[in-house]
Formats: C-alpha cells, structure tokens, sequence
C-alpha cells in the first residue's frame, strides 16, 4: 500500500468524535480505520492514549503522549483488499474451526448468550472480586465496595441502561455492552462501553456508585483521548488526600463526587489549574500532596481493578509486569476466579504457593498471544495448542505449545533486558506498601496483606533472573544476545 | 495392601496361556491380573518380555529377561477396591469431560467407528507408510513393500480375518483387532491382536506376506513371552546373512518361509540349535555371520517400523531414545503423518529441519503422559493443557501445559544422565549406516537418505546438551542435581 504525511490542522484539539466524523466525511468513506491522540495527548497527559474508532483505546502506557508529543493527530487507514489468507489453507481450516468451537463451548465464560462474559460483557466482575475481597475501594483503602458494588455491575447494567450487544468483526462473544443514559444530568449519553477495568477506577476506586456517572466518565475519557483505567488514579488519590486534610487548602474532593469528577477530567486533558498536577499521574498527585505512598502504582503505572490482597496472584502480576501494574501481561484470575478453559487450572486466590510460577508461565503465554494480536478474552477458551495450530497455519510453518510457550518467554526477556538496560534494575519490581502491609479488613480477604516478597523468589527462580534482571547467560541460552 | 512371595513351581516352563489359567483356577479368582514372565525369560532370551493378561506385553528392552534372571515367574494382583478417586472431584469432571470430548471428536483418529485408529486399529499405518517410501523391508534394504503390504494390513485384516474389536477397560476407541484364521496351518488360531509394529517385524521386515503368520507369529511371541517388534530382527538378519551367503554352511532362512520362522520363534524361546544365538538380538546375530552392520539396531534395540529415510523424524528420535530405537519416546509420525489432535502440526515426512526441536518437544510431553501411565494414543486427541488439567484434578495441585513440558523435560535429562553415567557418553546417539548411507530405492522416498548430524545438532542445541551428553549446568538448572 501507500503512505502519505497529511496536514491535520483542521482537527487539532478535536475531540475523538468530531475526528473520526470529520475524516470520514473529507475522505468520503465511513469504512476508514482511525487511530487518533486525543486533545489529551495533545496536551502531553502522562496517560493521554490512542483511540481506535471513537470508543476503543490503546489505554496504558502513555501512547497517546507520544503521540501528542510528535505532533501526530492520527493515522487513517483505508484497506483496498480483503484480509490476508492462511499460508496453509488446508491446516487453517481445522485450526479455525477447534478455536471457534471452544470459543463457542457451552463449558467456556466466552459461550455466546450462555457464558458471563458473553451475557454481562467484562463487568460480570464487579460483585465478585467485590465479594472476596478483592476489589480494591476508595483508593485501595478498602477491599470491598460493599453492597454499592452491585449498583456499578454488569448485572445492574443489563437490568437498566443496556440497549445492544456489538461485537468486534465476526466476534461470536459480543461481549461489548452499549447503554443509554435515561435519566439524570447525563441523560440522553449513548456509549459502549462500561467495561469493568474503568468502571471500577472511576467508580468503587473513587467511592462512585452511580452508573451513569462511571458511563459519562469513561465517554470522556474516549472523547479526550485518556485512559480510562489510569484517569481514576490521580483522582482518588486527590479524594484521599482530601479526606485525609493533606490538601492544604487547594481544594479538595470528596468521594463520588459526581460532578467534581467529570469536570477533573476536562481538566486534565486541558491541564487546566489542579488538572495539570492530576495530568502528571498518581504519582506526581501524591508527592504533591506530600504523601508520595498513597499512589497506588507500580513503575509509575495505576494497579487496575484487582487487590492483590484478595488475588495473589495479581500482586506479583502488577509488580513484574514490563509496563507497570497491569492486569494484561499475566491474567492470574483466571485461574484464581476459575474461567481458564473447559474448567480447567482452579487455584486459590488466596493462596501465594505458585503464583510466582504461575505468573511466569501466563506472561509468556500471553506475550505470544498479544503478539498475534488476539483478543485477550480467547484465553478464556484457548490454550497454547490452539494458539500454535493457528499461528503454524496461518504462517505455514510447524509450531507446537512449546514454540508458544519458548516464543513467549524470548519475548518477556527481552522487554525485560530493555527495561534493566533503561535503569529499571533490583527492587524494581515492588507493590505500594498498602497491598504488603495493611491488611484487608473486609470479607473474604480480611487480614490478609499480598506475601510479595516469597513469590518474587518463587517467580525470579522459574524466570532464571537475578533479582530483576535477566543475566547474560539467560540472554543466550534463549539466543537475545 | 498385601503382598506375599509363593512358590512358582508349578508354572516354571508354562507359557502364558496356561499360566493365566492355572492362577485363575488356583486363585478362584478371574478378576486377578496377571504379569508374568514366559518361558523365553526364564532361558534368558535378551529381548523376553512381561506380558499381561496373555496377550498384552510390556515389550521393549528385556524386562522378561530380567523376571527370568531373578527367577520371578508372576506378579498377580487382586484388587479389593475400587480405583483411587481425584483429590479434586470438581475439578476431575470437567477434566475428564474434556478429555472424553477430544477422543470422541470426529476431527481425531482416535473417533469410535470414525477415525482410522477405531476403525483399523493401529495397523491402518500398513499401506500408508509403505505408499510413502517409509516402511522398511527385508531388514530394511527397501523403504517399501510394495503390494504385499496390503496382504499384511488393517484394511485386510478387517475384510477377512477380524472377528471383534475389544477394548481396553472404559475405552470408547476399541483399537484392538482380535482375529481369527479360517484356513491353513494356523486355521482355528483366535488371538488378538494384529498390531502394526509386530505386524511389520515379522511381515514386511521379514518379506513375509501372509497374515495368517504374522498373527501365528504374534502369537507365539504372546505366548513364549518374546517381544514381538524385536523377534523380527535376529530373524530379519539371519534372512538377510542367508541371501548374501553369509551363512557358512549353518543353514540359512529364506524371506517369507513361514514354516522357518515360526520355528524360530520356538528355538529363540528355548535357547535351542541358532535360536542360541538369535537370543542374544539382532547384533548379535549380524556379529555372528561377520556382519555387524546389517543389525538394524540402536543402542542394541531393533528398530520399529518407520523407515528414518521416507520419516524423517523417527532417524533422531530413534537416535536420541534413551532406551534405543523406539518409536514411542517421541512420536514424530503423528505429525509426520498429520493426525495430531484437531488437524494440528502437519509437518513435511521428508524435510530434516525442524525434526529435532519436535523430537525435543515430544519426547518431554511423552515422558509426562507416558508417567501417567495414560494410553499413547490419546496424544492423537489430547495435548499439553488436557494432560495438565487432568493430572492437576487427579493430585489436586495446580499444573499447567508449561508445568508437562517443564516435568517431561526434567524426566528426559534425568534418563539421560543415567545413561551418561552407565557410559552412553559421546557418539552413541547414531543410527544404522544404511538409513544415512544407502538411499531409499522405492516411490515416496526415492534417492533420500536420513539427515541425522544436521537433526543432531538441532536436537542437541534444543537439549541444551554437548554431544549427547547432560552438562551439570543443565541438571542443575533443572533441579536433577
């Protein structure tokens, strides 16, 4: 194909709406794809990110930073032909075929209009790690947000605002849910989708019960190109701080404040007064505030929407992850909530035996599978032999499990020898001290911290690395150096 | 339980069937299972092996020898309970659900009355391998036996001599074939069964075209507690000694003399005129005729039947098999032949690469289920993640596909550094010279030799070994030493 430079003066500080509406009507055809920086980038938010086709992001990670920060307003693409065919036609069929049938499989959380995933999309999540223990409120002071988890849930979504169940192309899952808003100050507001990561940053991690408020701030996240998951950080770290008297007359904010907080974020997408400390991220709120240890953050990242005091294996997840805390590299519940496919590898949550293990094993299956650039939600189904069957049929060449398995583990050392090449060296991989030393105090984890410290042993002794950083030897034995 | 030693007297010089009676009958008991060791045990015959229930043998690598060395006639249990329960029922239902499913699917071979395996059993390989240029005849100086092969087959077994199709307890796949011969020498032979390994030992590897023998022949061996893949080979070396004149005057054996080789089967088992010397196995015999290399043997065991010329794979895992030539540490022509579970892997039968990272991988998911004490053939329906979850719902601890690959691993290198330290050091990982020296001559596999060096270097760089030989950095990194 061709690649062209265009000027996008026209939509600088647009909105992710008027963006996507404004070049499809100058190129004249609305099956372009765009991936825009928001007037968040724009403005360099910390957690500014891309956005795919008005209401999917590329959330963490700070992409649409970068984006911002290269004057890069979005990249359009219009395909000319058809999706790129198997290599081995013969071999894709039947690989196609056994991914979709355990997709499909009543025993799986992704079996169409049988399986949660399916029926109540991410946010099947929200009473159950609320239940256990295991979700993280108010700025992680609480594990639980209590009977008020249920007003935020996927159940309650589809009882009142849910209007339709989209799918990505030919996804037979559809777990997307979109909503409208009836009543109330949003009223009138049509979205997808109140996803359960987000709804639970703007939501039980900031004392929020109203649903339509956790819809309206994930709706403005996408339309100023922010993360979503991230944007709940800084917030509740400044309604902590405001609790707690730390704001020292700057103005504070309390918990739900529905108001206050939809307008923190225009704020911090335009760095607008407060929201130019709130745009630097969680932790650059809590060292202003004087209280650097009530970010909830690891390697600058915000922990997304598990308490690794009442899902272990998070805590190690969050704390070796390449990118900061991050549910997506290694996603333990699966295991620790028992959706891993036809049933199978239940563990206890509550648990830290293994975890390290564990862990190690998840990232490289999942650094493999991110890579072919699935959908997270196949795990739910799919194990490294699917993965294998459809990558060999796809690439024409033999893979087995244990390519799967030895791909994703080059892939994780080498990010990792990246990182310990970019300064993150021994005793980068840490936890806020509030998920190893204050116990949780609510049902189904009460008094337990996150044992961080045994399973990094664990998890550092499968890796082969040395405190964090991957030793030469290690390097070469898997062919990086 | 307990367990008594009694006095085998009366049994000493029984063969099998008689054996199994007269325990049944002293006992009063027919629910008792019995392994025995035969008459060719108890006369030292090398390759003598356990056989269960009359007709079923631990085959490879002498363990009858070894019964009759230490004078153990039979192990007879009764069992006073029912088999042991999971010690995670929960998790034991879906896992066994699962892993019934992928047997029963009509993709795999394993389906009842659908695939090959149900239908044919494991002698439907007869025509497709010699079609291929991968069956060795005539103690392998051809890579095919043309026409006769259909005489010896699955496919004509079921058409003229099948009677039933037993199952081993549970099994959906009945593989078993019992037959019976009609007319004849042999006419009101009833055995089982027909498999394809003996099948071919003492048929194409033998020029023997004549079903009725070879099912004679199997059961003979059954009988006199001989393996039955191996008996082909002193017998295969004495045919080929005969036709070069090598015999000097000792009398020879023409191929396909059924007569001939049924008696030899009796002479190995007692030790008696030449049957002394084929006792001692096929390099013994080749040695005796002045020709060592025409024993088709690795490490001193026969070679099952796969030509390494037209299957590539089979030459490094023949190689590389800790306990000899065998088929079963890693079994290539699953992929070789395409009926990996879900029409995974197909791989091409003649290129080397990539063989000896499969075998690598095989032979470590093989050492995992083959301890387990699980069927070789689910491995045509099951892969990593079934086995894991199983073996976690039976022991009730978490394991993952990585944790199989990881415990095989560790199984192989352990095998291997006992095979180190009993002197299989460098060099002794190779193969008969006419599979790397002398070109197959027959269709499928016309002018191919088998690429061992080029798979062994591969297979080593994948163990991470230095020639066949375990570095102590490798068994320490694996926790063996």
């Amino acid at each position: 194909g061709e690649a062209e430079l265009r000027d996008a003066a026209a939509y600088w500080g647009k909105k992710s709406g008027e963006v996507q509406d404004g070049l499809e009507a100058e190129l004249g055809d609305k099956r372009i794809r765009v991936l825009q920086t928001g007037p968040a980038g724009e403005n360099l938010v910390k957690f500014a990110c891309w956005v795919n086709e008005n209401d999917r992001a590329s959330g963490r990670g700070g992409t649409g930073c970068v984006g911002g920060s290269k004057k890069l307003k979005a990249i359009v693409v219009k395909a000319e032909k058809k999706i790129v065919k198997a290599a081995d036609r013969d071999a894709w069929k039947p690989a196609h075929e056994r991914a979709l049938a355990t997709i499909m499989a009543p025993e799986n959380i992704t079996s169409p209009r049988k399986g949660g995933l399916s029926v109540y999309g991410t946010n099947v999540l929200m009473n159950i790690t609320s239940n256990m223990g295991a979700l993280p409120s108010r700025n992680s002071q609480l594990t639980s947000f209590g009977a008020d988890a249920e007003k935020i849930s996927g159940e309650y979504v589809k009882e009142h605002i849910l209007v339709d169940d989209p799918t990505c192309h030919a996804c037979p899952v559809a777990c997307k849910k979109e909503v409208e808003i009836k009543e109330g100050p949003w009223k009138g507001l049509r979205m997808e989708s109140v996803e359960y990561e987000p709804a639970w940053s703007v939501g039980a991690n900031c004392g929020n019960n109203d649903v339509a408020t956790v819809a309206k701030m994930i709706d403005l996240c996408n339309d100023y190109g922010i993360d979503a998951i991230e944007t709940g950080h800084p917030i509740s770290v400044w309604m902590e701080a405001t609790e707690k008297g730390w704001t020292n007359g700057e103005g504070g904010l309390k918990w739900g404040d529905i108001y206050g907080m939809t307008e923190a974020v225009r704020k911090i997408a335009m760095r607008e007064g407060i929201g130019n400390i709130l745009a630097d991220g969680a932790n650059a709120v809590a060292k202003h505030f004087g209280h650097p240890e009530i970010a909830m953050t690891v390697k600058g990242q915000g922990i997304p929407a598990y308490d690794p005091r009442g899902l272990k294996g998070m805590g190690i997840a969050y704390a070796t992850s390449n990118r900061g805390a991050c549910h997506l590299r290694a996603y333990t519940p699966a295991a620790e909530l028992g959706v891993m496919p036809f049933g199978s590898l239940k563990v206890d949550p509550l648990a830290w035996k293994g975890k390290g293990e564990l862990t190690k094993v998840f990232q490289d299956v999942h650094a493999f599978s991110d890579s072919l650039d699935l959908c997270k939600f196949s795990a739910f189904a799919e194990g490294a032999d699917e993965y294998a069957q459809q990558y060999s049929a796809m690439v024409g060449v033999p893979f087995t499990a244990a390519d799967v398995l030895k791909t994703g583990e080059r892939i994780y050392n080498l990010e990792r020898y990246y990182n310990n090449l970019a300064g993150f060296r021994e005793g980068s991989d840490y936890l806020p001290k509030r998920f190893t030393h204050e116990p949780s105090t609510m049902p189904g984890s009460q008094g337990h911290v996150c044992e961080l410290d045994d399973m990094l042993a664990e998890y550092y002794k499968a890796r082969g690395w040395e405190n964090g950083v991957v030793p030469e030897a290690k390097l070469k034995e898997l062919e990086i150096l």
